[in-house]
């Protein structure tokens, strides 16, 4: 399901994880799948949307501030995120923000 | 420049722009890179990532509330936008947002 269109409720939250890659595998692409089955298990999770060329970017929306931090918190994604550190990601900018407005067409 | 690490003061602003494609080509190419060109002139640009696989995700940086509607309305953009929605898209999606927080690896 491509969520580019999750019907959000604004105000939510947005999560910009923009990153590079290395050019190490060792199961990056089963991670990264379990990964978003997980964030969409989570309470107050509202969409994902992610693509990648030289850079990749993921953006995750969730409902509230603590939805958020109870995902960063989990302990599946803590391992993920310390591999990722150690072995996928050259760099990574993760940013927080309130989605203010929104716009749709059509 | 993959600036997928502009160095934000926060807060500040992001426009994020989800996006599906037509088939139509009709100039788009020269016309992204032509928007991607006027956009960093303009007062108030911080930064800009993109990335199209099935979805295109296109997040750019700006320093206030004001940068953002000024570019919004700038002509050139106004008709590229009238192009978007006749040729261009299938389907968008324009999110503000107010970057509250930013974490960096390395």
């Amino acid at each position: 399901m491509p969520t580019h269109q999750p019907d959000l409720k604004t105000p939510c939250w947005a999560v910009i994880f923009t990153s590079v890659r290395t050019d190490a595998d060792n199961g990056y692409a089963e991670t990264a799948g379990r990964m978003l089955e997980l964030a969409r298990s989570m309470p107050g999770f509202l969409g994902v949307d992610s693509a990648r060329e030289e850079v990749g970017i993921t953006v995750s929306y969730w409902e509230s501030l603590d939805a958020i931090r109870v995902w960063r918190e989990h302990p599946e994604h803590r391992t993920a995120q310390a591999r990722g550190r150690r072995e996928w990601y050259a760099s990574f900018t993760t940013r927080v923000c309130r989605v203010e407005r929104e716009t749709r067409f059509p």
